[in-house]
């Protein structure tokens, strides 16, 4: 089996990946749209994907690619995120030059790096291995924090452990693929619904679908509908089955006010 | 006056900081939570933040700090996002090797980037006016995407206009300070909203509260409450100014359900 991931090596994807067949041959992208891409051209059989961070939030290159894609999410994954501070040698917090950070990675230590490393240059990388790769690269008073993986592969010193600001820090993983799910009693479905007609209230009567028939909203999310400002997507996830009766009636319900596409139903991890 | 903007020069922050005043001083910190700082400590009257693009998404950083700083909303501003691919000088597209990108930049304009420089390696940066620092000082064969503004104080040359993938893609910018707005008839009231007690249909209820009051919600927007994974805090932009007789009843009742921090009301432009 071929698992299409972000890479380059050692990141968090990486290391989810591993978790779903550790003989499986994982085939690192650039780009979060090329793993769909991977996936959708037969290049790799499934996908792994960040969804969202307790801390940093949602990812939003894997939420429009779920919109743009007909795939589907086959599994959720919950990977605690630990990052460490590393360098290629020992050194002083106050010696760093230039901390090579992932986005969410910097928004995940803020706290750390405002506190220790203010004057530290940011440099921000597509991944927490990228960051990794180009300490190794630059060497000298450069710096990066993420996965204890990447320091392995890339030979850096772990010379802080466990910089999050949040001791809860994990990150919710897809996993995507052409195949479709069996119910299991405990799932949830994500789907997207853009609204035919914006009018005021129309959220609320949305929602309302969801409350009469007795089906438990666990998520929304806004995207823009890369139209005018102020028109957006919404990104839901509720639990139950898209096979189970109720949420096929509500689907339907729902179809008659908005755009809804399906992007999967999978068992709950959380 | 003195206005706090995410630095260096030639930002979409920039820009739009030079329509509040043009006589101001402009303040040029390195980060969207130090203009939050600038303007608490007193260092600037104003700050310009980017709080969403209509392709892109958004804001994150500028969403959190709404929550963590006491500081109020006292305008919003539309500002159009024109990006240019600018370089040291004329070159074909196939031969640029490194393109410096701000995030927001990559999203508004990957299908251009996809379709003409596909082998180009994206190096993220933390503004737009920093991509064409880096292009100055590193020449060669990088580039970058931004505003005309950049080319100009950078001494960079425009080598294709107008690169972004919608036509239609637009900045809202908020003004924040410790100045309360009149209202104008014409207003906007942003809210955070962090459910006491977490319990199906309760988005559903505290939207029907705005529904009943005859309210209509313009935007809203989910953030991780940074405890467990599936906890957030919502945003909500809602038609209307805080002095209003209904605000204030939508506000009394959604304060019984949910931890409400008004964040300001001002004149809607759009």
């Amino acid at each position: 089996m071929k698992i299409a991931v972000l890479g380059p090596e050692g990141t968090f994807s990486h290391q989810a990946a591993n978790l779903i067949d550790k003989k499986a041959e994982i085939v690192f992208v650039k780009t979060i749209r090329d793993v769909f891409e991977a996936v959708s051209e037969g290049k790799a059989d499934k996908g792994v994907v960040p969804v969202e961070n307790s801390v940093g939030g949602a990812v939003n290159f894997t939420l429009d690619a779920l919109l743009d894609f007909d795939l589907n999410i086959e599994a959720e994954q919950i990977i605690p995120v630990i990052h460490h501070l590393m360098a290629p040698k020992e050194i002083e917090l106050s010696e760093i030059k230039t901390l090579y950070l992932h986005e969410q990675t910097f928004s995940q230590c803020e706290d750390f790096i405002r506190k220790n490393m203010a004057s530290a240059d940011v440099v921000e990388t597509l991944s927490n291995g990228e960051s990794a790769k180009r300490v190794k690269e630059n060497g000298g008073t450069s710096a990066c924090m993420g996965p204890e993986i990447a320091a392995y592969i890339y030979g850096l010193k772990v010379i802080r452990s466990a910089v999050q600001d949040n001791r809860f820090n994990v990150t919710r993983f897809f996993v995507i693929s052409n195949t479709e799910t069996k119910p299991t009693g405990y799932d949830r479905t994500s789907v997207t619904v853009y609204p035919q007609i914006d009018r005021p209230g129309l959220l609320w009567e949305i929602l309302g679908i969801f409350n009469t028939n007795k089906i438990n909203l666990t998520k929304i999310e806004s995207r823009p509908s890369k139209g005018k400002l102020g028109d957006y997507v919404f990104y839901l996830d509720f639990e139950g089955h898209i096979k189970e009766e109720k949420v096929k009636k509500a689907l339907g319900a729902l179809e008659k006010m908005a755009f809804v596409k399906a992007l999967g139903s999978y068992e709950r991890k959380y």
